[in-house]
């Protein structure tokens, strides 16, 4: 097939335990080669502490991990690698990494090297419970403008400002040295751009919008009363902490020679503005308005887009974010998410082989146990779960929420409980499509990426048939990355757009599953059941004393 | 050590598992020997489907095992056995078995040979849960006498009439066989003593009063309105269905000379009347009035005695039996218990050992996870559960109620949900004595005997803890075959009375268990928190529709 450019583009996706450099073709966005690096660090689980939600990575992983995945990239396809004419870059957040005086992450001083309140704040950390909670009694409290009225009306310990206040009460050491806080999609292009100088920066709006309370309604991030109400350590951050964030069809920078010598590429590339792995996955996955792109992985990202002039001055309660321009120029983006779904199967595994991890057992134990869940009926023997493992991203953050498996009797196996859990998080996915709806946003169709989705009809069929709509997954496996390109492609003039680079580069879609009408009466009935269990566990999380 | 006499007397001790032949000296009932078979048919999981909660044993696996185990006694013992003088017998109960016309098991019948509803229906078998409803809807009518006043005012889908109608329903052919039906205990001593008509078997007062609705208030079984109005299909059986149960402290016959020839023993040795293990069990610990006897293995049973005079006309709501001499003569017996106990740890053990059953690993697991699981705090990282995996048997019998397990994240890990688990039979034993207590029956003393407590310290101490009380451990581990053997001692004469044989023979205490101050305090926290999720267990097996 002839192609209408030789221009090649390089979509990285940091995902929660890998990065992922993948090269695409800028015309067609055809994938020419892939190169996957997992984080030393964190495969070892340093810095974490999963009893206390505490999870924490050092910026060397991401660093020296892309290292290595470019170069690996580049030695794979060395032809088209050499005509890469732009990157883009995706990143898990609100993932916040303080940096020190020197323009640098805090972690890269020796003072700090090991020290977990020094590290990107992944996440998935749910340390900064109670900061959350404040900022919304303050936003709530009429004392101040409300800032968590375009992120749904509460704001969550997984985003940016919570976890920022939790260091620097906790940390005093940090508190004194750290300069300037930057999500790691913002961090990444600079890094690569050898962008230094905290100020300079150019920060994304998706991150901006969606955890770190930037609206033009109020022109910016919180005013300084924000801060000084919630608590006077953050009076010591650069006020405002930053400017103007874009899109991501705007260039971030151009790729430092350093970074062009170490990956073995050409000097110049255009290097875009990064924005969250699932804002992107939406992108490649080729989102049209009101489509809902689920990208499916250790958690879930929701993302739906619709034209400002539909959404008018509508505030959707209890959704995570809605923002102009945060996933495609032109269209309010709106976020919504499972703290986590791959996290709970990999629970489940961990559980199943206490005392036997690593064994040939445990390797193949979830495709196991997925063959014999799905020859079980709807609701198996009676077994029901909550998905709410780490807390309840959407609707209605709630970090504080636990999880729970209830019908259970001496008949109830691992293949039954896994499936309840299968289960539990297309409940989970059908209270965020309810909530979008009941909110006027229609959601006219879904389509699942990520890794999971390819790897496991059942979970994808299930949840269609509890959501009873059919759900496309998409062709490609690296639709992150892809959307990352789309963006590459747009900063590097191979498309008008980064719509027109959407269209001309999206994904195919692989496989549609449509509902099982049987098996979606029977999870409606199963639905409400599942509404009791979730209000037991929203009372016991939150007792009334 | 010299003895009073030489006389010696046999326990027969039939568990869930296995059959368990002991010999003990009738003076001071000290242990001589002991053998136990487990059922084969059982071990292979026959006739069983745990996911209906359908659990039959096949009465050649307690006939071929008895006769093992007491051929192995004497092989083990011959002096000793040559002096044997009584017999006693336990089983568990309620496991009602059908008889056909010649008086034998219907499962010898070739006809009949594999069908599961030919067999000892379990007592653990639920599969008549909707007979049970019937009959308490019946009962609670006001169009007949309330039968279940001296069971709690509920009857369980666990007992003799339940199970029987359930049987006669499912299975017209048994139905159309059967002549009559005959508890466990009151099968093998009338096996024992080659009786074969079903009107000649002699009854044990225990599974009379506790599981058949007997009483004197109402002169004995209930009357003919009960079958006629709950079930004509039961009017086929004779009416009564026996009469007079007596307590165990009576013969129910002589050792034939068939069993004594295949046994070894000598032919006329006394066969006292047989009763639920954990009342013989509660008789071998030396059971005071107001203590509480807890037999821990399987399933809990707990036993209570009280002098008539105190418990004068009191009802007892939700404990399932008050009965005249069933534990001993001279008393009221009240009996209460968990559905599942050992069975809870198995569950999970068997969960975590999905395809890894019969490992290395597998044969060690409850060990390592015990060990990991004492070093967590009460509470452990928030997992909180219930105890209902095989329903609910006191307080408030309910076998529709299940299990549940909250407060669950991606810090869970397999010891604090095994000890979430030991935490919920604690709270499910705290929730029987706080009824005895709200009753008006004072619990002085808590003495816990059976397979678990001697293997596992730390579920005693977690129940010592959650109860605020003080826990005795009784010595032997063969106190229900002790407190067979007791009545064996009575009735050939050895003792004047059970009440002295009992004084005479029991077991001792070898560990006494004491509650921790700050433990207990904490237990108290978390029992209310048990209670909500006690209440949201009771509405989801109750939807209202």
């Amino acid at each position: 097939m002839a192609h209408a450019s030789d221009a090649h583009v390089i979509g990285l996706d940091f995902g929660s335990d890998s990065v992922r450099a993948v090269l695409f073709r800028a015309d067609d966005g055809g994938e020419v080669a892939r190169s996957v690096i997992a984080y030393p660090r964190w495969g070892r689980g340093d810095y974490c502490d999963a009893g206390r939600q505490q999870f924490r990575q050092h910026p060397l992983d991401h660093a020296e991990s892309m290292r290595e995945a470019v170069r690996g990239l580049v030695a794979a396809a060395p032809a088209a690698a050499a005509k890469v004419v732009g990157i883009g870059v995706d990143t898990t957040g609100s993932s916040p990494l303080p940096l020190g005086a020197d323009g640098l992450p805090l972690a890269y001083d020796p003072a700090f090297r090991d020290d977990p309140d020094a590290l990107c704040v992944l996440w998935k950390d749910h340390t900064a419970l109670i900061e959350a909670e404040e900022i919304n009694r303050l936003c709530h409290s009429g004392a101040i403008t409300d800032y968590t009225r375009y992120v749904g009306g509460i704001y969550s310990s997984e985003w940016f400002w919570a976890k920022i206040l939790h260091i620097h009460r906790s940390s005093p050491k940090v508190a004194a040295a750290v300069v300037s806080w930057v999500e790691m999609c913002d961090w990444i292009p600079a890094l690569l751009c050898g962008v230094r100088d905290p100020a300079k920066i150019v920060r994304g709006r998706c991150a901006a919008g969606h955890k770190a309370l930037w609206h033009p309604e109020w022109g910016g991030l919180p005013g300084r009363e924000f801060y000084e109400k919630l608590d006077p350590l953050l009076t010591k951050l650069p006020y405002p902490l930053y400017e103007g964030p874009v899109a991501a069809d705007q260039p971030a920078g151009k790729l430092s020679p350093e970074w062009a010598e170490t990956f073995g590429l050409p000097a110049g590339i255009v290097v875009a503005v990064g924005a969250f792995d699932c804002h992107m996955g939406a992108v490649g996955a080729g989102l049209e308005p009101y489509e809902l792109a689920r990208v499916m992985g250790t958690s879930t990202c929701d993302i739906l887009i619709a034209p400002p002039a539909d959404v008018g001055s509508t505030l959707v309660a209890g959704i995570c974010g809605q923002v102009p321009d945060s996933v495609l120029p032109g269209y309010i983006g709106f976020e919504a998410g499972q703290s986590s779904f791959g996290d709970v199967f990999a629970w489940f595994k961990q559980l199943l082989t206490w005392g036997d991890a690593g064994s040939e057992r445990s390797a193949g134990l979830l495709k196991a146990l997925g063959e014999a869940a799905a020859a079980l009926p709807p609701g198996a023997g009676g077994e029901i779960a909550l998905d709410w493992f780490n807390g309840r991203r959407t609707p209605d953050a709630d970090q504080r929420l636990k999880a729970a498996i209830a019908g259970l009797h001496l008949g109830s196996t691992a293949p039954a409980i896994y499936r309840a859990l299968i289960e539990a998080t297309a409940y989970g996915t059908r209270a965020i499509v309810d909530r979008f709806v009941e909110e006027g946003i229609p959601v006219t169709r879904i389509v699942a990426l990520g890794g999971i989705p390819q790897k496991s009809p059942l979970t994808v069929q299930i949840c269609a048939d509890v959501l009873d709509r059919p759900i496309g997954v998409v062709a490609s496996e690296e639709c992150c990355a892809l959307g990352a390109a789309v963006f590459a492609a747009t900063v590097s003039g191979c498309h008008q757009s980064a719509e027109a680079a959407k269209q001309a580069m999206k994904s195919g879609i692989l496989t549609e599953y449509t509902p099982d009408p049987a098996a979606a009466a029977a999870y409606r009935e199963l639905y409400a059941r599942r509404g009791r269990l979730a209000a037991y566990a929203e009372a016991d999380a939150h007792p009334v004393s």
